[in-house]
């Protein structure tokens, strides 16, 4: 047989620790604002809301924080997830860039989310939590979450978007099958919930507005509940860095180490994943490597957003967080890659993103689409909208390598299938998509809204 | 860490040859017959439905049967494919039996489908067919084939049963998606369909009738098309043999070997995949394995059937196979694993049955769905309600085990996941499912339609 197309790691080589980029960047993040008093948010406070663990991972500079045997032990249901290398796309790309990807699909929700699922439940359950709550826009948050707590006994009550929870039945029964509650939103169980639906009773829901009935869940039930946030977070992007820490020992293992790294950047957790533990090797004066995010061209944070402090939620309701943003009151228009419609970028990243230290690109919907089925056609998986973001611009850098005659190294994340997300597939066949440009207009006015001025 | 949970061979481990059981039988499985002369069916006949390649492989005696560089090239993809020690499922049963399984669901159409389908369709292009048409129920079978096609550059036309055309749009968008021509059977392309919609404009369709439209749109472009079948006839099983061969050399890896080996069977070739290395080694005199076939009580082939010769599909086109049926005019309940619902059983199995080889026992619908959860919650992996039947009768070896205190070590096959079956899972948690006996006057009246009597 020719050359290995699958670098597969033993379940030994799960790493131990979670990489902390914090450790290595020269200007630290700027931390949480207290909504109220715009000051640095107090940890008790956050602590109402979050697990005691993580709290301390989120605010923790230490370079290496270890991972709790029993989530390693959980990861092992699946982890360490394969390494290809894309023979037959590179072939279909008549390339001669070598072409990498990690894939992430291989977990119980079908995407990266489980491992800070996993991670976050035990941090709960370690500090005596018996029941979490949270939104799901997509749905493979949700599914995550409820798998990870039927693992480690929690209860789980999942807010998911109306819209999504009317339009993807199929998420809404896996999130169910693993034993989670689903809870349409704009629901009558919160204030929040009910303040809406007085307003508009056939209100389809947002994700600032889950986020609002998932959060007030949380400070009603106080005593045994708490909240979990599947990206954007600190202790999120750390709980990801698994993904990059076992695909730098599988390109050890291939022999090759990456020029490029690419992932899709929604609230930035999978590209953070995957990148982290490269631009640390290079930040500790290791070997150089090119991070590229890809974002929809519907909501272009990192490539059109501002860098300020912002709200994480539409609702106002959480803390500030220093991040590009559009605004938080900016709704990205409806494509077909709902992971990835969020106003705002990971805190972490936005630094990395300001100090130059990785670049962005957009990428069109209908582009996501055309390489996702290229992607399928050669590699036989069936990749999630999300994922199609970071393939996009993945053959596009090939394309470039073959117009110019290099012979670059590319890795992208793959952070998910799309065998739920068919629907969108059979959209785009029926020729029902298009390109979706954000309104530069809304974005101003969502930007002139801004809690801090300049 | 704990032992290990996850078995994975190298790359190079695929097998290098398939195995044929049809080699270590001391009695032959009887020929197919010529369904207008009754007499043994002639080759050159065979050879206009079906590859040349694949004709030879079906009435071959040979032990082992090379497979070509190419299509262990395209297994590459996803195989070797990971065995599993389900240890969370064990403890949730509190059973001191060792519970194994290999899991097919890794493929690119989601099940071992992908790997006759592969074998297939590089026989076609080998003998410089251009298209291969087939017929698909629940769709598994016909993404296999699509996909399988793409890889190989030639045209897949897939006629699929009209109700699942309409009920199950993700299926039929996958196909599509990997590059397949999906016609909705009965349709205007063939004499037979026009046939039925003339009598019958809102005809919902059958396995029977898309067979009859495949093999009429084979032998209509004969000069550069073939027929291509996913369960049943020999070289299909052969194919699947890769299946027990990877699974045995992972019992290896982890120091044990199976008292028990579980499959579901429909047309039979993922329990013969699973299946037949073990007992060829029985049956050259190695260690005694219990082999278990998996029904649903809503199609008993093996448990209630006859064991005699009759036609492959409905419409009484193919040749005339020995096997236990229930007669080719069944038509069994609606129940949701639509693979499993044929009236007849691959020859082989049927042969192996026949010698007290293996058993055979039903599982009930709602049993099926329960066990399909409780290893879902327990394991992370989603199952396809196909391969649940097998899950179901693990589970009920394991807790025999529990209730005898024996330390059996079982293995069975999770030929697929569910992620496309969602709403069978939808409707089993509405409360929607029952259990589907077959009508025992039904199956009777069948029987005595038999082509050829005793």
């Amino acid at each position: 047989m020719s050359e290995r197309v699958k670098y597969i790691l033993d379940e030994e080589k799960i790493p131990k620790y979670w990489y902390n980029i914090e450790s290595d960047l020269k200007e630290h993040t700027p931390e949480a604002l207290d909504p109220e008093t715009l000051k640095p948010a107090e940890i008790s406070k956050l602590e109402m809301i979050f697990a005691k663990g993580c709290v301390e991972q989120e605010i923790s500079r230490e370079r290496y924080i270890e991972i709790p045997e029993p989530v390693r032990e959980a990861y092992r249901l699946w982890r360490p997830s394969p390494l290809y290398r894309a023979v037959h796309l590179e072939k279909a790309l008549d390339t001669p860039a070598k072409i990498y990807f990690k894939y992430e699909g291989v977990s119980p929700s079908g995407s990266h989310k489980t491992n800070s699922a996993i991670a976050q439940v035990f941090e709960n359950k370690r500090c005596g939590i018996k029941k979490v709550a949270t939104e799901t826009g997509a749905g493979q948050w949700g599914t995550a979450l409820a798998q990870a707590c039927k693992m480690f006994g929690l209860e789980s009550r999942v807010y998911m978007v109306r819209c999504s929870y009317e339009q993807k039945p199929y998420r809404r029964a896996m999130i169910e099958l693993f034993g989670g509650t689903v809870i349409a939103s704009p629901s009558t169980m919160t204030k929040a919930g009910l303040a809406i639906l007085e307003k508009d009773p056939y209100c389809r829901g947002s994700l600032g507005i889950a986020i609002s009935e998932a959060v007030e869940d949380v400070i009603r039930y106080n005593e045994d509940t708490r909240y979990c946030l599947g990206s954007v977070l600190n202790h999120v992007l750390l709980h990801q860095s698994i993904i990059g820490q076992e695909a730098m020992a599988q390109m050890e293992m291939a022999g090759d180490y990456p020029d490029i790294v690419i992932g899709a950047c929604g609230g930035g957790s999978n590209f953070a994943g995957i990148a982290f533990p490269f631009l640390g090797e290079m930040l500790r004066g290791g070997r150089k490597v090119d991070l590229l995010g890809a974002e929809p061209a519907a909501c272009p944070t990192l490539t059109a957003g501002k860098y300020a402090y912002d709200y994480g939620d539409v609702a106002k309701m959480t803390p500030l967080m220093k991040m590009y943003t559009l605004g938080s009151s900016f709704i990205p228009p409806a494509v077909h890659a709902g992971g990835l419609r969020y106003h705002g970028m990971a805190p972490q990243i936005s630094n990395v993103m300001r100090q130059g230290l990785m670049r962005a690109r957009t990428v069109e919907q209908l582009d996501v689409f055309k390489s996702a089925i290229t992607f399928a056609r050669s590699e036989g998986i069936i990749p999630a909208p999300e994922s199609s973001h970071a393939i996009a611009a993945a053959i596009d850098e090939a394309l470039e390598c073959k117009k110019r005659g290099e012979k670059k190294t590319i890795l992208f994340n793959l952070s998910g299938h799309g065998h739920v997300d068919m629907s969108a597939y059979i959209e785009y066949f029926a020729g029902n998509l298009a390109n979706y440009d954000y309104s530069k207009e809304e974005v101003a006015m969502a930007l002139s809204c801004l809690p801090i001025k300049d």
